[in-house]
């Protein structure tokens, strides 16, 4: 087992103050999941009436928790909800025995949190191919059910992490005619992590009013321009989980408020570049835009195949601005180039055109761009109106050292 | 730039004795592409009447070189034929003065060689982006074509070499009605390794007597199964080429003998586990066997899933049996897998089934495979009659210290 490694260069400096949200309550717990001396366990109790929406994983080989929500997700509901979240063990790979546990703490939950099993969200996050010994969160439900609060979604945070060096978390507030409208949310990853999507687990919560067939678009929508963007190491997770739940408790309808609308999407993506800032090993945080392509859909190939090279996240970690990489991961993607029609920027610098470097550009001025923490790179493909942004990390010794190490 | 790296621990002891191959002629020389003090240079004329085959790389930004010999590639001719390589540099995306470089040193070689320009194929890798020196190599053809020796194909492995820690060689003989015909061949790879196809330069020659299409089928048909079933890091080169030469000294007709077929296949299998054995930073090589698929391409897709995630790549090197690693890579692979009908074995070990850890695996038997240097990991999906073998390395601090570090 490794050691903790350091807290990412890439963190914020502190954990947001995240508004308190109408109609949600939370707990954490220490249920010695796998982890000492640490909340491992945390609970969030939802109002009568609060839309849930969520979007999962894609795997083949998804965890038994994500199949049980996924049956769950939809329709609307004049019940409370529940999620229930462990660290530590990611149930996932465990045959009939991991379908137990998600039963056996989906009903200790309803009966806690007074909610139907129907309403109860539960994820898993850890080690997969170990049996979850669920008998130790059953063990602390009670306790949990008597600390709920609304202050307690920092708390949170710290209990769902695993591998993450820093606890995650965002939020925006809006008014809608004079009145407030908050969304806050945490995530958890920061290995494992790719589309569809990252070894990564997100809970958002806000008291807009918001229908849950309403909500469950705008969510799957703004997760292909936020969580289905980012990349760490083109692995993808059996248990990736985004749920958001709108309480309702504002008495805003929000379900066609494009306000919220945004400040949901800016949620989403802020939480989703947490995640790449806590990629494992990461020292830069490195944005690839791609415009100029026959479609979205291929710019995005162009992009992800830029932000999965090993050769390229290595020429980033080294700090050398290897534009020839960037043109080999152009090449390989699949989707349509023209060698001689497309350009490369560092930033603002001009750095390859008309197939070849660029009679501006300076090494020293890319060198001086590869310095900086967060390295901004585009390429316009020169052949249409697709466009793509994705964010990833630079792949370093300490990716080696985490993964040669933890057994996650 | 880096330091040379130490030699691969997982190469072989020595190069292999290369057996002379009629109508083959090699020299290599010091033209000062970018090295100084070793060779970059090689040469390689062939006899009239030799068939010429190749397969190049897929990428749509390969090099001027590699458009230069696909275009070239197809028909039987009377005359001789010349392949010129260059280390050092790729002539990849350096727009039109590649293309000059390509001519240039064609027409040099057509010249000094007395072969048709349209029978001279040659290669250039290395560096991407900077403007190939050409006149360094013209200056050097004179005395190449003094040097030409029908032994000289050793030599000619160690020029070809960039951030190769050996050279690589490998070689057949099979008797046909009693008259011995024989394959040899040489390449160059290490990282920018991955299908379609390596970042790898080969060049397999034979006395075999075979018309073109004969034998551009025979590698087009072989090279699915040696050098695009291997992957070191994901990426995809510019300039990928693999030629094959038959000159027909041996007087042997080998264009329908299954076992010259065969033997050609070995030639070029045994040349594609040495450019995995010289993965860089690679401390261990990894056959992944998928039986059971849908297909041969859905296995394909899982092999490869499993042979290019970081996660499970950088477990190997943590000699640390994660089987649920191997779980996470079957299931983002977008192929077909049942959680609950796959096994996994590590060598003769059966590590999980039915959706679960086996219930006779015991970890230190993993533990124990893990120790080896070669290491066998097997999959059956248990849906169909479909197969794919594929190789790749472990994912190593010295992959990273070789990649931030060397302008490849």
């Amino acid at each position: 087992m490794g050691q903790t490694p350091p807290k990412s260069p890439l963190a914020p400096d502190q954990f947001p103050d995240l508004p308190a949200i109408g109609g949600a309550t939370f707990a954490t717990a220490s249920a010695g999941v796998k982890y000492k001396g640490r909340t491992d366990v945390m609970l969030a109790v939802l109002a009568p009436g609060t839309s849930v929406a969520g979007v999962f994983t894609k795997s083949s080989t998804r965890s038994a928790a994500v199949l049980n929500c996924q049956d769950k997700i939809g329709g609307n509901s004049t019940d409370g909800a529940a999620i229930l979240v462990n660290s530590g063990n990611a149930n996932a790979f465990t045959g009939h025995y991991g379908q137990t546990s998600v039963l056996e703490l989906v009903s200790g939950v309803a009966s806690i949190a007074d909610v139907p099993a129907g309403r109860v969200f539960t994820s898993s996050t850890g080690v997969i191919g170990e049996p979850l010994p669920h008998d130790r969160i059953l063990g602390v439900l009670s306790d949990l059910s008597g600390k709920l609060d609304g202050g307690g979604m920092a708390d949170a945070a710290q209990a769902i992490m695993t591998t993450d060096t820093f606890a995650k978390g965002a939020a925006r507030t809006i008014s809608v005619d004079g009145t407030p409208v908050s969304i806050a949310g945490i995530a958890k990853g920061s290995g494992m992590i790719a589309p569809d999507m990252a070894t990564m687990l997100v809970y958002v919560f806000t008291d807009a009013q918001v229908e849950q067939s309403a909500l469950q678009s705008m969510v799957s929508e703004l997760n292909e321009t936020s969580f289905n963007c980012i990349t760490v190491d083109s692995d993808t997770s059996t248990s990736d989980t985004v749920l958001v739940a709108a309480t309702g408790t504002s008495g805003v309808d929000c379900g066609a408020n494009t306000a919220f609308r945004d400040a949901l999407g800016e949620v989403m993506t802020d939480l989703a570049h947490l995640v790449v800032r806590d990629g494992e090993g990461a020292t830069k945080f490195v944005e690839v835009a791609v415009t100029g392509a026959l479609s979205d859909a291929e710019a995005k190939t162009h992009a992800l195949a830029i932000a999965n090279s090993p050769l390229v996240k290595t020429a980033i970690a080294g700090e050398d601005p290897n534009w020839g990489r960037i043109v080999m991961a152009i090449g390989k993607s699949g989707a349509t180039a023209d060698r001689d029609l497309l350009s490369i920027w560092f930033d603002d610098i001009l750095v390859a055109e008309k197939g070849w470097v660029s009679p501006t550009y300076r090494e020293e001025d890319g060198a001086d761009v590869m310095l900086k923490q967060d390295i901004p790179i585009r390429v316009d493909l020169g052949l249409g109106d697709g466009t793509a942004t994705v964010w990833t990390c630079d792949l370093t010794h300490g990716y080696i050292t985490i993964n040669a190490d933890y057994r996650s």
